[in-house]
């Protein structure tokens, strides 16, 4: 049992037993001598690594053969100027559904190299929903979406309706923790600290007839077509965060795959929705239909009573559940790897915070 | 006792102190209960090792207060756009001296965005050396050099003219592996993968006034402004790797600072330099007055010998020993962490394999 819940929206926890495996392989890799830190990206013990961790994820994904898997650097952040330069030709339209503060602001980096029309936005709404999904405008190069929002708390429950344009998709905070029809994408991106691995690898998965469109002035490390030739060692890659992903994947599979993950992510996420539902003191900032399984927002009453709760949190071992500091209030981020128990022990402190707090309000106000 | 010694050009060995430090810290961080992989990159504990890693690199390279340090993704590659989107107006004039492979890569890159002036370059002489160091072109907005060249092996001792010009330079493979003055230098990139930590995190440490000069059109997240004024947070940073570097800084500080370092490079580098002067069979590669402390590239007469030569290496755990695909031959690769032993058990070899295969050339040749 760890002994703090780390309710953290990435870099966040991580399974127990990829720890343990990485500390104890930490001097010597199967024998290798080496430590993978210390691994060559040529040699042929690190791109076994590599290519079992790009197996792996073909298998749990269940992506098709003509997906190639990226393992690259720079985060959602530099995805958010890869796809355009990568798409995008010069004078090109381009869809972006702004469904919250990441989303708004990969839009923003598109825009320096074409048209980006924004023919959606919950803006208006604080980001609490999903807005409703138009059809790709005419002629856009492609449209992106960001599935699950981090800040807000949000995810996309279906699909939006893009016939032959293909669908982008920002996946940096619920990739894996739901099963996902990956031939309705061109191209996913991921971040890897949330559901993954350790912050510094960036997944792509790009179907290959999206390969090679680039702008010519677009930088060689910036293209997608000689990552996928070189297998993701076009430059030296981040060789370690792609051992502990492998090692994520493998603790996945074992516990029955992304289908099992949905299952044990429901469950957590719905004992916060259901607590806050009965709540006289805690109130949800999602709508309900558009509430995200991986980040759980909410607010309390006043700033002090944040405050206060949050101290408590810390105390018993139930770290970073602050908001992020653009909307503030409460966020638990429970990707695949917080156990229930953590979820459990979250739980019960907001019923105990609620009742300690709540004591002096009309009895009224305390019925559910 | 390492039971191999990795030649790896990068990434390559890391101290085994600084890797046994990492097991032993990878479930709970000083009693954080948390792996530093998992670790918020907002959270204080993160935010202490990222100052320490700064304060140490600050106190180790002895750099001026006017400089800032930033933890990046991408590698040096990454930096060859960086540099000019950050450093190079529209129309604007910079030199690049192709003092070798990835020098030439770099100037290639830069001229996506400006006129690129080659004032000097060795690429007639293979590389073996450094050109002659002209002074600045007119109206330079910076002077690029590259302080080690990896692949054929050498290394610049003096550096070039360029006065008020800022001199930007890539010191991927041997920064930390002898003095620098710092304060000679508008910029100083570095992938970590060699003599900081392991591959995914690159080193930029840039003079103040060169900050804000970027590009319009350049993505946020590639702008050095941001990154300096988030102290390398602006997206979330590669924490691991971060962390690793923090410790290979306290490991060379606790074994005499660069000085110490550089007495202990150059006495690595002379026990190979000093065999290929005297061997019949092997032969260096690097005009002398050039040679590389960190890679030392050298060939045999035939592929035939190589690969035997290679495959006998390989069986005595001296391994990674092969010549980049580019230019065959041989390289050792002895960055700060290969201990002499590595490299003694090297000269054995290649002793014993002269001895064994020109047994039966010309008495004379054999003579030294």
């Amino acid at each position: 049992m760890r002994k703090v819940f780390n309710f953290s929206s990435g870099p966040s926890m991580l399974p127990e037993t990829v720890l343990s495996q990485a500390a104890g392989e930490m001097l010597d890799y199967e024998g290798s001598g080496q430590s993978v830190m210390e691994m060559s990206h040529r040699s042929a013990v690190f791109e076994k690594i590599r290519d079992e961790a790009e197996e792996l994820l073909f298998a749990v994904m269940n992506i098709p053969k003509n997906y190639k898997v990226l393992f690259l650097q720079g985060g959602a952040s530099l995805q958010f100027s890869m796809v355009p330069l990568n798409l995008l030709p010069e004078g090109g339209v381009c869809d972006y559904i702004e469904s919250g503060i990441w989303a708004a602001k990969a839009a923003d980096e598109a825009e320096k190299y074409g048209c980006v029309a924004r023919p959606a936005s919950s803006r208006d709404s604080s980001y609490s929903r999903i807005p409703p999904l138009p059809p790709p405008s005419k002629g856009a190069s492609y449209y992106h979406i960001t599935t699950n929002n981090t800040i807000c708390g949000t995810r996309y429950t279906q699909l939006p309706p893009t016939g032959p344009t293909p669908l982008v998709a920002d996946m940096s905070s619920n990739i894996l923790s739901e099963p996902v029809e990956v031939n309705k994408f061109g191209l996913i991106y991921a971040g890897a600290q949330k559901n993954l691995g350790p912050a510094g690898t960036t997944l792509v998965i790009i179907r290959e007839d999206l390969i090679g469109k680039h702008r010519p002035e677009t930088p060689l490390i910036l293209r997608y077509d000689l990552h996928a030739q070189h297998k993701s060692t076009f430059n030296t890659p981040p060789c370690y965060g792609i051992y502990i992903i492998k090692k994520v994947l493998e603790d996945l599979i074992q516990k029955g795959g992304v289908k099992a993950a949905h299952s044990r992510n429901t469950e957590k996420a719905a004992l916060l929705y259901d607590f806050l539902d009965r709540s006289q003191l805690f109130a949800g900032t999602a709508e309900k239909p558009h509430r995200s399984l991986m980040n759980v927002t909410y607010t309390l009453p006043t700033q002090e009573l944040t405050r206060a709760f949050l101290a408590q949190a810390e105390a018993q071992g139930l770290v970073n559940l602050g908001g992020h500091k653009l909307v503030g209030g409460i966020r638990a981020s429970i990707y695949n790897a917080m156990p229930i128990e953590g979820v459990q022990k979250l739980v019960s402190l907001m019923e105990d915070f609620e009742a300690h707090n709540i004591k002096h309000t009309p009895k009224a106000a305390q019925e559910n």
